[in-house]
């Protein structure tokens, strides 16, 4: 079977400690590739370095510039292995100068006490709602099926919402078909547009600087998913001094929280 | 005038590329020192780095591992300085192993459009509270002069609340005085009692891997604070597979935003 588009996209090469990506064309964003396919690239990096043990339970990685190159080179670094998890430091370079830092910590799972204290937002089926339109849309948006609960860029504010200025829901899947593991997971969390566009209705500047995912599942968990859908949900806390944040949630289409997320991203206006 | 306790556990010696911190007994929690001390001394490497420009927006501090010996050494490095912002990844040891690393993004912040998304959650002020008693408390507890709103760990459980199991609000100074800085609130932004702790109503083992802070207010912001005190508020979103999150906001007394903050912890249980 041939690969999807993601997993093309974020395809590595070489020395297991010294990567290569091809920058793909088919998840760029106004500038540079969209942050969610560099960080599930630097996730495969570690993952599939003969090292891992474990699957990832949290990952933050740092956006330092915009990739302008056709090829990146990524540095996975084991720097500590403890008895149930490993610490790893990522760098990755493009055209010699540093474009992405990230901490991943990948653990080895038990069968704990469980426990979901936040409950379900509660959503439309996915199969109740319409497609977001993808013409014209900058590339990553094209390889994603969304479809917005509430939210969307690119409908009329509705004056009568309860829900905050920042806060959207979208379900989400590959186009390319292929079912949600942890660097596709990595990948949705990111597909949140700039809370600052919601509220604002307009594309002024911004840019993450810092992006963090902690994982609630195991792979098991992800295995027995039957669904390649994710509802995404989420808003901001603040907006001040060139930054704001914005923190959200993944879920699957059977109601388990798959992701929690949060970001730092630089704006001006 | 002489040293605060808090200033005198994060004073950083020698190389500002290879700096020496003596681990405070004022700050040791159960196994090694409180994790929130350690993430103020590892910001205080890059803040007092001869190169630093910018105030701290975003800070991840991942924990390898308890710090058993009586000093770590500090490596501090500016991965890249863009036009208003850098860039640090910092890396310590300790007995020649490995225990923390951190990315911290520092930025010139400039007067922007400002927007607050959340609301304040309200809380009786300082005055109206008692003191957590710190008779036999772990000695970084011991450091603070904390007054709960709700969620202490040591009250009974009040069954007619609506708060989550997993939620608490307190106050929350430096019992040494100082004013409230990036540094110090680093540190409180890491005071809430693992969540775990508050469910289970015991002391199961657990420690953070991954932590983050984002800043919300900048140098100009703070130093007009009137106020050492700040209003901490925290709650859980799930437990699952040997890790649960936690999820905080600090506030200064006069109602502003100050931090986000995140954790992804290691339980057992």
């Amino acid at each position: 079977m041939s690969k999807s588009v993601f997993d093309e996209a974020i395809a590595i090469f070489g020395d297991p400690n010294c990567r290569e990506n091809t920058i793909s064309p088919a998840y760029q964003n106004m500038v540079g590739p969209f942050g969610g396919i560099t960080a599930a690239t630097l996730l495969n990096a570690v993952l599939s370095h003969p090292e891992v043990e474990g699957s990832p339970v949290s990952m933050t990685v740092n956006y330092l510039g915009a990739i302008k190159s056709a090829v990146m080179t990524i540095v996975p670094r084991l720097i500590r292995s403890n008895r149930s998890n490993q610490h790893w430091l990522v760098e990755a370079q493009a055209d010699n100068e540093a474009v992405l830092t990230a901490t991943i910590v990948v653990a080895q799972r038990r069968d704990t006490w469980r426990h979901q204290e936040i409950s379900h937002p509660g959503a439309p089926a996915v199969n109740e709602l319409t497609s977001l339109p993808i013409e014209n849309m900058t590339p990553w948006v094209q390889q994603y099926d969304m479809r917005f609960v509430k939210g969307s860029l690119f409908e009329e504010v509705d004056e009568n919402s309860e829900a905050l200025p920042s806060e959207s829901m979208h379900w989400i899947t590959d186009r390319s078909p292929r079912a949600l593991d942890f660097l596709s997971l990595t990948a949705m969390s990111d597909s949140f547009f700039p809370r600052l566009f919601l509220i604002k209705r307009d594309f002024v500047p911004a840019g993450t600087v810092s992006y963090t995912v902690y994982f609630h599942v195991d792979q098991n968990q992800l295995t027995e998913l039957q669904s390649p859908w994710a509802l995404a949900h989420a808003r901001a806390s603040n907006f001040n001094g060139s930054y704001f944040d914005q923190t959200g949630e993944l879920w699957s289409e059977d109601g388990q929280l798959l992701t929690t997320t949060t970001q730092m991203v630089y704006y001006k206006c």
